[in-house]
Order: C-alpha cells, then structure tokens, then sequence
C-alpha cells in the first residue's frame, strides 16, 4: 500500500513540477533545459512528500493542501540544485546519479554551476509567488525555515564540513552534525513549511517538527547503510563511494547491525513524535515505516 | 559631493552587512569566513544604494529606510555570489577581484561553490527575517521580485548566455538581452525593491522601474567601456578581458565614442524618467550622473 501510495504521489509532485517550471522556449532555454534535465531525472521525491503529509495531518482542506504542493515543488528544486552542485567535478565528482550521467558530464561544469544556481533562485520565486490559501504571513515564515535549513548553518555548511572531513577522523557527534546539517535540516524544513502552511497550532508544530528531526536522521541513516550494503545497479548512483572518499558513516563508527538498530530507534522516535495525532498522520507513519523498510 | 554621499553610504551598508552577516564561529566558520571574504571585500555597493536612494524617493520615514537598507544588502549579498561563480574556474577563470585574489584563488573550488550558494541563500533568509514596517505581502513581492530578477529568466540566464556566446557573432540585439539580464534584471530590481518597501504607488514603480532598466544599461555600457580603455591597476581586476575572452562589448560594436553616446543617452533616459520627482529624487539624479562621469 505505501508503494502504491508513493508511486501516486510522485506523479502528482512531478505533474505539479512540470506546471510550475520554466518552459523550453524562448533566449534561456539552453539554461532551462539543464535544470530540467535534473529536476525530472527521477528521485524519490521523498520532500514533497513528506511536506504535503505533514500538511494533511492538519488540515483536509483540497485548495490549500494544493498550495503547499506547491511548496513542497520548490523545495524538491531546492534539494536538485543540491544534488548537482554535490556532483560538480570540485566537491563529490559522481558521474552518475539515479542511473542517468550527471548535469555537468552531460552539460559541462559552468551549465551545471549554473543550473543549480537556477534552481535555487526559482525556488524562492516559486515560494513567494501570489497565492490564496496560504496567508502572507506564513508564507514569509515558510521562506525562511526553508532558506535557513538550506543555507550556510544547514544544508550549504553541511555539505562544507563533508567534503572538508573526507578522509579525516573525528568524534561521531560531529558525523552527527554533518548529517543533520547536510540532510536533515531540508527534510526537517519540508514538514515544518508543510505544517506552517496548513495552520498547524504550536504543539502541533512541535510534534512535526520532531518527527521531521527523527525521519531526516533516519533517512540518512539508511543511506549511509545502503550506500555500504548495497550495489551500484541497485542505487542508480556508485554504491561503496562513501568508504572509497574516505567518508565517514554510520555502518564506519558502529557496523552494519548496530547501524539497523539505530535506523529502527530514529524510526520509533518519530513514530513516537506523532502520537498526539490520530488517522491523519497515517500517512506521515507509513512514511516512516517504509524507511525501516529500506534497511534490509 | 556625490563621492563623499556615495562613500558615506558604502560604510553605511557595509556596517550593516557586518551586522546581519553570520559571524565567524561554531561548526560552519570555515564555510562563514569564505562568504565573509567576498562580501567584505570591497565593491561599489551601488546595488543597495540604489534600494535606499529609490525607497528615498517615496518616503523619509527612518525606520522604513532601514528595514529597506537590509533589503539592500540580501541584493549585495546575491550580487556577491554571482561574482564568486562568475570568477570560478568552470566560468571566467578569473583570479583577480577588486584587486585581491578571488574566492576560489583562497579557499578552493568547493568552497567557492559553496559559498556562492551560501550567499545566495542567506539574501533569502534575509529577506524573510521578520520585520517590523515592511508588512508581509510587501515582503513577498519583494521576494519576487528579487528573485526573479537573480534566476534563469535574469541574473542566471544572462550569464549562461554570456559563456555560451564567447567567441561567437551574434546581432546586437543578443547583445541587449545579455546585458539586460546579466546585470540589468538586478539593478532594476535593486530600485523596485526600494520602491515596493517604501510604498510607491503604481505611477511612481513604473516611473522608478524606468529609470532603474536606464541606469542598469547605463552601468553595463560603462563597464564595458572601461573594460576597454582603462588599467587592471584602475579596475582592480584583469582589463581588457572581454577582448581576450572574445566577448561582444559596446565598444566592439559601435567603437568607443558611440558607446560614450549611448552611454550618456541612457543616463539621459534615466533622468528623464525621473520628471514626476521633486528634490526627494536628487540622490537618484545624482547616482546617474556618477554613472555618466565614469565613462572619461
């Protein structure tokens, strides 16, 4: 059921995506199209998502829970741009992402660059565009959790502190730093702007938002672990990279079964965060359980 | 008497820029200080002057122009970034900046990657901090406008267009629409911002966009002008670079006094668009005229 629950979902952010993004035509096409080329290269899409998860806790309401699509679009651009700036020759030099040649081996380096530049920019025109569901107020709110969680304390700082601690060692808390800057800030941002969005009171909000912490550690937690158990066909992207970069991981400090048990406790945290909600959050526990499900 | 108003408000910005930036400490402060080199390294600041000369224009309310001066300095905050990428290897491959090395020069590549994205993400978060005077659906509009003005319809698309034209002919009009968004879009933007915070109404945008699309054409034929016929040592970055990277300039078109000609006729655009104004435009008049004496 939370296959064909996902399954569902990704076409509606990716039909959403194709409304809301730049056409093809026109003098900046050749730019356009770059940005194109990996917003729509597939992904899990697992930000929209969860945003407008989180926002169905709260509210039913059809034309609001539209709007924060919406925003759950330009955070999913957000987490793209990321994605092919990480690529980029001078940070991770991946040349395979979701099983399709990265933006800068297909583009070159300066369309790369700058499509990512692009993407992030849209995302803040896309999140600042007139609406009518979601009241300027906490649309202005939503735009700086979301700027905060992607920028220089968040996920940019993060993504800094990876590549600088590449085949160093360091204390686990720091490991623990670098994920919940790098990954989780963005993915904790989704639920919050999602909850933001559709009116969540502050206990509400709080209950989220400590489920979106719980999810985002889990979520990378999986990562790393898939990223060492795993194989390249099955990833779509090099599998064992992170021990080849010298990266530290979670299966590096702990093993691969104390890495599932740690995946698991994430898991029943967040679960856990949600237990003031009743059959509204399904959606937002099945999301959780279908990360423990990556696991094995 | 424009030189000593111009200076007094580059430390004017540039204390503020110092007051909102992050400061150097905690997990991020390698990633911080690459974002504070750039940002404080220099520069005419003309894009927020602009924003408060504009928002001077509609209103004398203190508290207002200061909230509009941090709206000034997110803009110099994405003008910095877009030099970081523009100097990066993959781009001009540029080692000189207002006379110091430039940010990848310093700290590397990914550094200079990421601290372009930090900055450019940080404007947003600024943007959004909350405010007092400014009241949200102002905000938004701002947001907007700003960024569009940045994306790939603007500051974006413009550079990408700006590379993939080296060494190639094309019309004049191509020429147009690089400038226009390459620098134009921002520099326009800078005046709307002003002007939308400070509560122009709808005859005094147009008036002000007018005369914000003049002086941002003004500002490009300028800078190509100067490119051509002044020192690396006067400009503090490499001159004559647009002949040695085969880029299409003004002076490459029409030869140095026609580009002095349209140069003069659009500071005359700029001043013209101004005529509704009394004396509370005089900064705006006197900001083309610096513009117009840059050109001997």
């Amino acid at each position: 059921m939370i296959k064909e629950y996902l399954q569902a979902r990704r076409t509606l952010v990716e039909n959403r995506l194709e409304a809301l993004m730049f056409r093809v035509d026109g003098p900046f096409k050749d730019i356009i199209e770059a940005m194109r080329y990996s917003l729509f290269a597939g992904g899990k899409r697992i930000r929209p998502i969860l945003c407008v998860a989180a926002a169905e806790a709260i509210t039913s309401d059809a034309e609001l829970l539209d709007e924060i699509l919406d925003i759950g679009c330009a955070i999913e651009c957000i987490h793209t741009y990321s994605l092919i700036h990480d690529d980029l020759p001078a940070m991770d030099d991946d040349t395979l992402r979701r099983g399709k040649p990265t933006n800068h081996v297909l583009f070159g380096e300066a369309t790369a660059i700058l499509a990512g530049d692009g993407l992030l920019t849209f995302a803040f025109e896309l999140l600042s565009s007139p609406a009518e569901k979601i009241g300027p107020a906490a649309r202005l709110r939503i735009i700086n959790l979301v700027a905060h969680a992607a920028g220089p304390e968040g996920m940019v700082g993060g993504q800094a502190l990876d590549i600088a601690g590449e085949n160093t060692d360091y204390p686990f808390t720091h490991l623990k730093t670098i994920h919940s800057s790098k990954t989780g800030a963005l993915i904790k941002a989704s639920i919050g702007a999602g909850a933001i969005g559709a009116g969540a009171d502050r206990r509400q909000l709080d209950d989220l938002v400590h489920y979106g912490a719980a999810i985002g550690l889990a979520f990378q937690i999986v990562d790393d672990l898939l990223d060492a158990t795993s194989t390249t066909e099955i990833l779509g992207k090099s599998a064992g990279s992170d021990k080849v970069r010298g990266k530290a991981t979670y299966p590096g400090y702990f093993g691969i079964e104390e890495t599932r048990n740690r995946a698991r406790s994430a898991v029943r945290e967040a679960t856990d965060a949600l237990s003031g909600f009743g059959s509204e959050a399904l959606q937002l526990r099945e999301l959780a359980e279908y990360i423990q499900q990556r696991t094995y």
